[in-house]
C-alpha cells in the first residue's frame, strides 16, 4: 500500500522547491529592502480571534482542531487575525509605523481546483499606524516591486485601484446608504456576471430604473492620466470631493503605467474602509494575483486601540500560475559545485578532507557515500547536475594532486592539493 | 478584551524572528554546502501515514483535525513520515542517495515546558539508499556542521554515537533476545533515574543478578581513542565483532574530538536500526539538542521497496536555549541602511524617488509616511535602528543635493543628488 498526500495539499520536492525558495526570496527582498521586518505568529490561534474579524459563519472554511480543552482551536485562513493579535499585545511600547511581513502557509478548507488548494502561502504584509497616502502608495509600491523582481512588467499586469470611501460617497448623492451594501455586492460581481443578471441583482435589492442607471454608469475603469474627467461629474458632495482627492494623493506616488483606476474594485464586503487594489493579469486570464488596501476599524475589532492600518497578501498559487504563463519561473541550479568522488575506499578519508574543505570556502560539495566504481559516479554526477567531479585517486595523491573534470566540457586538469585545500584569497 | 495567543504557541516578533531567521541561515547553508537539498512535505498529512510507524496510541500526542469527510488528517507531528511518503512516490526514479532536509515546523499535544512547546521548528535530515558508514559519518558531519556554524565548539558539545546492533549482539551472549527490549527500556532511562532504579528495572523485566551485573557493565562511555579496549573483552561473537566493526568505520570518518562513544545510547524503542547518535551539552543541563540514526527498515514499513536510510533532527527550542547558555544567540541588526526624511509635504516625491533608487541598489530604504517633523523624524530613525538619516529639503535640493547623516557618528554630509541616485560602480 502506497500512503497519498492529503487533497488539497502539495508536495514540494527538490526541483519545485527550489523555485519556491527563489519566488519567496525575491519577495523577501523587496520588503527587507522597504523596511518591513519579517515576524510569525503561530499556525495555531484560537477560533475566537478568527471569528472576531469575520463571524461565526468562517467556520466553514477553517480546519478546526478535534477539541481537547476548552479552547476551539483552529489552522489560520490568513495571517491578519494573528498579525492584529500580535501588534495589540504590544502596540503602546513599538514606534509607529509598525511595518511587518512573512511569507508562510494558511489553510482553507475549500473544493481543490487550478489556482486554489487547501493548504498553500501567502505573502501577507502590513503596515499600522499611518493613516496617510503616502502609506497606502508604499504598500501599492511594495506589491508592484514584488512582481517586478520576479520580471513580471506594466505589460503583464495592472494595479486596479479604488478608494471605497469614493464609492460609498458617489452612490449617497443618489442613493439611500441602506442599499449601499447590496449595490457593492453587485459592482463586485460585475466582471463574473451578464449585464443583465447584473440589472437585475440591482433591482432584487430594491433600486429604480434611475438607480439602475447611474450605477451601470458608474462602471468607470481608466488610466490614471484621464480617470478625473470620468469621475469629476459625479463627485459634487464635500465628501466625494475629499474622497477623490485622497485617492489622487496616493496615486501621485504610484508609477502610472502600473495603474488603473475602478471604481467597481471595492474587493468584497470585507473589512477595507478606503484605498483598496488589486494586481491583474493584463490579460484577464487568472484571478487578481495580490490584493490589498486599507481597513482602519480592524485593531479596534480585535480589541486594541484605534489604529489605521493598509496592507496586503499575495498567494502563491495563483502567482506561480501566472509566472508560467509568461514564461517566468525561475530556473535554479540545484546540482553541487563539486562532486568528490574516491577511486577507492582507501582514499575515502582524503576525499573526505577535501570535500570538508571546499564547504568550508562556501563551496557545494557532494562525495560519493555508496562506494562506487567511477564510470557510475560519473553518471550520478551528471543525474544530479554537478558542476565539476573531483576525482581522488591513488596515484594522483602520491604527487600531491586530484584531477577536477568540468561536466559541462569534459575537460580535465590537475590540481595541487595545497591549491584546493588552501585556496589564496581571491 | 484581548486575544491570548494560544498555549505552547509562539509569537516570533521582529527582533525574536531576525535571530531565528539567523539561526535557520547557518542550518540551511550547512545542509546546502553538503548537496542536501530543500524538499517541503505538507503540513497535513493522514493519521494512518503517522500512525503506520508509531502505532495509534502516538493519537494522544498528535493535534487531530475535526473530522469532515472520510479521512483523518492531522498535523505531522515530526517531518519524517511526509518526507518517507514522498520518496516513496518516486523512489524508482530518483538517483541514488536521495539527499533532503527542511526547517520548518511539526507540532505536538504536550505538556508545555522549557525546551518543549507544542508548535515548534525542526531542521529534518534524511538520506536514503547507502547503507553504508560513510552515509552515517556524512549524517554526523552534518550535524556537527550545524552547531559548529552558529560557534558552538567541541567544548561546548559532544556527539554521542553508538550501534544498536552492537548492544544486541552484545547482550545476546547473555540474555534472551526477548528480553532485550526491556533492557534497552532502561539503559535508555538509566541517565535519568538512581542505580537503585535500574536494578529494579532489569529486575522485574526477569533479569537474573548475574545479567544484571553484566548489564550494568555495559554502561560504557569513552572517548573514540579508548573505547575499543573498554569494549573488545565483550564482542566474543562474529555479530558483536561485525556491529564493532561497522561503527569503528562510521567513527573513522568523524572528527574525534566532537565525539563519545556511549553504549548506553539507544535512542528509545524507535525505529532506528544501526547507527544512533545525540548531539549533548557537555555540561549536561539540557536534553539532546539533535539526535538521530539509521532506519533501514522505515521505508518498507511505509510501503516503499526497501531502502536504507539514515538522518537526524534538531529541534529550535532546545537549541535556542543552548544558544543562550553559551552567549552564542546571534544579534542581527534590524535597522534599515538609511531613513529617508522629507522636510515638509512638498518634497514627498522626491524623497520617495532617493529612496526607491536606494532600495533598486540593494540597500534597505524605510521613509516616513506620517508627515513628521524631521526632529521626529530623526527620534523614530533612532528607535529602530536606522544607520543614516536622508534629509531631503527644499533648500538642498535647490542646489542638487541631499543632507545624510550618519547616526553612530551625528555626522553630516552634503551628497550630490546624481551622485545617490546613480552611483559609480564600486
Amino acid at each position: 500500500m502506497q500512503f497519498q498526500r492529503v487533497k488539497g495539499t502539495e508536495d514540494f520536492y527538490a526541483e519545485e522547491q527550489a523555485v519556491q525558495d527563489r519566488i519567496f526570496s525575491v519577495l523577501d527582498s523587496a520588503c527587507r529592502s522597504r523596511g518591513f521586518l519579517h515576524v510569525e505568529p503561530p499556525v495555531l490561534e484560537s477560533f475566537k480571534l478568527l471569528s472576531a474579524k469575520s463571524g461565526d459563519e468562517i467556520k466553514e472554511q477553517i480546519f478546526m482542531l478535534e477539541k481537547r480543552g476548552d479552547e476551539e482551536l483552529s489552522l489560520r485562513p490568513e495571517l491578519t487575525p494573528g498579525f492584529a493579535r500580535m501588534f495589540i499585545a504590544k502596540q503602546k511600547e513599538m514606534p509607529k509605523p509598525v511595518k511587518w511581513y512573512t511569507i508562510n502557509r494558511v489553510w482553507r478548507y475549500e473544493a481543490p481546483q487550478k489556482g486554489r488548494a487547501r493548504e498553500f502561502y501567502q505573502l501577507n504584509v502590513e503596515m499600522y499606524g499611518s493613516s496617510r497616502p503616502e502609506a497606502d502608495a508604499e504598500i501599492i509600491n511594495l506589491a508592484i516591486a514584488c512582481l517586478s523582481g520576479l520580471g513580471l512588467s506594466s505589460k503583464d499586469f495592472v494595479i486596479k485601484v479604488n478608494n471605497r470611501k469614493l464609492v460609498f460617497a458617489i452612490l449617497s448623492q443618489w442613493i439611500d446608504p441602506k442599499m449601499h451594501d447590496s449595490v457593492l455586492r453587485a459592482l463586485d460581481k460585475a466582471a463574473k456576471i451578464s449585464p443583465q443578471e447584473f440589472d437585475a441583482e440591482l433591482q432584487k435589492a430594491g433600486l429604480t430604473s434611475e438607480q439602475i442607471g447611474v450605477v451601470k454608469s458608474l462602471r468607470i475603469s481608466a488610466p490614471v492620466n484621464s480617470f478625473e474627467n470620468l469621475i469629476n461629474p459625479y463627485c459634487k458632495s464635500p465628501e466625494a470631493i475629499n474622497a477623490l482627492n485622497e485617492l489622487k494623493a496616493v496615486l501621485a506616488f504610484v508609477p502610472k503605467d502600473f495603474v488603473l483606476f475602478d471604481l467597481t474594485l471595492v474587493r468584497g464586503l470585507a473589512y477595507y474602509t478606503g484605498i483598496v487594489f488589486e494586481a491583474c493579469d493584463r490579460e484577464g486570464k487568472l484571478r487578481s494575483i495580490a490584493g490589498g488596501g486599507r481597513y482602519d476599524d480592524l485593531i479596534a475589532t480585535y480589541g486594541g486601540d484605534a489604529t489605521p492600518a493598509t496592507g496586503f497578501a499575495i498567494g502563491d498559487k495563483v502567482l506561480t500560475l501566472f509566472l508560467q504563463e509568461k514564461g517566468l519561473i525561475p530556473k535554479p541550479e540545484l546540482g553541487p559545485d563539486y562532486f568528490v568522488a574516491p577511486v577507492d575506499e582507501k582514499v575515502f578519508a582524503k576525499a573526505l578532507e577535501i570535500a570538508e574543505s571546499l564547504r568550508a570556502q562556501g563551496k557545494t560539495a557532494d562525495i560519493d557515500v555508496l562506494g562506487r566504481k567511477l564510470a557510475k559516479n560519473f553518471e550520478h554526477a551528471n543525474s544530479i547536475g554537478a558542476r565539476n567531479v573531483v576525482i581522488v585517486g591513488e596515484k594522483d595523491l602520491a604527487q600531491g594532486q586530484v584531477t577536477i573534470r568540468t561536466l559541462a566540457t569534459g575537460q580535465e586538469r590537475k590540481v595541487p592539493l595545497a591549491e584546493l585545500l588552501h585556496p589564496k584569497k581571491e
